[in-house]
C-alpha cells in the first residue's frame, strides 16, 4: 500500500466517525439548553484525562487512555446510543457493538485498526488501570454535568440511587478520590430530590 | 491546598469550559446538515493526532500536541470564533485572545494553568514541531469537511484561493504529505466552481 492509500484509508475512517457529532446522549451540556453529543462528550473525557490523572488509583500512561476516550463510543454509529439506565437496550449492546467495531475499525489500515479496535475491547473489559480510570471519567463526566444542569437529565428520567450505585459500582477500582466527591454530589442531589433515595 | 479545594479548582475549570460546545464555527460536518462547534472540532483534531502523526515532517510528542489541540480554541469563550478569513476580526483577535487566556486558564490550579496557557502560546507562536502539526490538523480538517459536504462553506463565503493559501502558508512546514493532499483537494473544488481561482 502506498502513502496515498494509506492516507485515504485514513481520511475514509477520519470522515465516517464524524457521525457521532449527530449521536446525542442523554445529559444536558452545563447551561442545560440541548442535550450533548459522543463528540462532545469524548473531547471533554480527553480534556479531562490530561487534567484528572493524578486521581487515578493506579499509574495510567495517557498514550493509551487518550485514545481509549476518543474512540470509545465509536461503536454506536451503528448501534446506537445505548442510555446508562435502558435495561432492556443493554441485552443486546454487546452484539450489536461488536459488530460494529469490526466494521468502523475495518476502514483503516490494519495495524491502526487493530490497535484501536483492541483498546475499545480493554475498554469494555474494564480490567486495566487505563480501562479503570477511562471508566472513572465516563461516569463522573455526566455527573458533573448533571450537578451543573441542576439534575435535569435525572429528573427527566426519574433515576434512582440504586442505578447510579450500580453503574458505578467500580468508579471507586478507579479513583478513590473522583468517587468520594461523586458520592457527596449524589447526596446533594438526593437531597435536592434530583435523584430517588430508593435505599432508605 | 488540600486535595479537595484543588480537584474543585479542576473542576470549575472543566465545566467553564463546556461552553465551547456552543461556540460554532463556519465549517459544516461531512453530511452538511448544520456548522460544527469547537468542541466537536477539537475532538476531531486530538484524533486525527493520533492516527496521522506518522505525517509530521518532524517527530511529534503527542503528550504536547493532544492537550494543544484539545484546548487551542478555548480562548474563543470570551473573544469569540474569527472566521479564517475575516480581516477585520483578525485585528484585534490577538489582544481579545490573551484576556481570555488569563483569565480561562487561571480557573485551573497554578502549574496546570500556567502549563496549559504555554502550550497555547507555543502553538500560536507556529514555530515548533508540536505547533506545526497542531496547524496543520486545525487547518487540514475544514478542509476534509469542506470537502465531504460539497464545498458548502466555501461557497457561502466565496472563498478564494488565495485566502486558502495564504492560511496554509506554513502547512507544509508541518507536514508535506497531508499539504500535497490538501493542494489536490483545492484543485478539486476551483474545478468544481465551489472556490474561486483568483490567481489565474
Ligand atoms: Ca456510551
Amino acid at each position: 500500500m502506498d502513502e496515498k492509500e494509506r492516507l485515504k484509508k485514513q481520511l475514509d475512517f477520519i470522515l465516517e466517525v464524524d457521525k457521532v457529532k449527530n449521536i446525542f446522549r442523554q445529559t444536558y451540556l452545563a447551561d442545560g439548553n440541548r442535550k450533548e453529543n459522543d463528540a462532545e462528550h469524548s473531547w471533554h473525557l480527553a480534556l479531562m484525562a490530561v487534567l484528572l490523572k493524578e486521581y487515578s488509583n493506579e499509574e495510567v500512561n495517557l498514550g493509551k487512555v487518550i485514545p481509549m476516550v476518543l474512540t470509545h463510543d465509536l461503536v454506536e454509529i451503528d448501534a446506537g446510543d445505548t442510555y446508562a439506565y435502558d435495561e432492556k437496550g443493554a441485552q443486546t449492546k454487546d452484539a450489536r457493538e461488536r459488530k460494529a467495531a469490526d466494521r468502523i475499525y475495518g476502514l483503516l489500515p490494519e495495524e491502526q485498526g487493530t490497535w484501536l479496535k483492541e483498546l475499545w475491547e480493554e475498554f469494555e473489559a474494564y480490567e486495566t488501570p487505563e480501562a479503570k480510570f477511562a471508566h472513572v471519567l465516563d461516569n463522573c463526566q455526566p455527573l458533573f454535568l448533571n450537578d451543573a444542569s441542576n439534575g435535569k437529565s435525572w429528573e427527566e428520567h426519574q433515576v434512582k440511587k440504586s442505578q447510579i450505585y450500580k453503574r458505578n459500582r467500580k468508579t471507586g477500582e478507579g479513583s478513590e478520590a473522583i468517587w468520594e466527591y461523586m458520592k457527596e454530589l449524589i447526596d446533594k442531589h438526593i437531597a435536592m430530590g434530583h435523584v430517588i433515595d430508593d435505599e432508605k
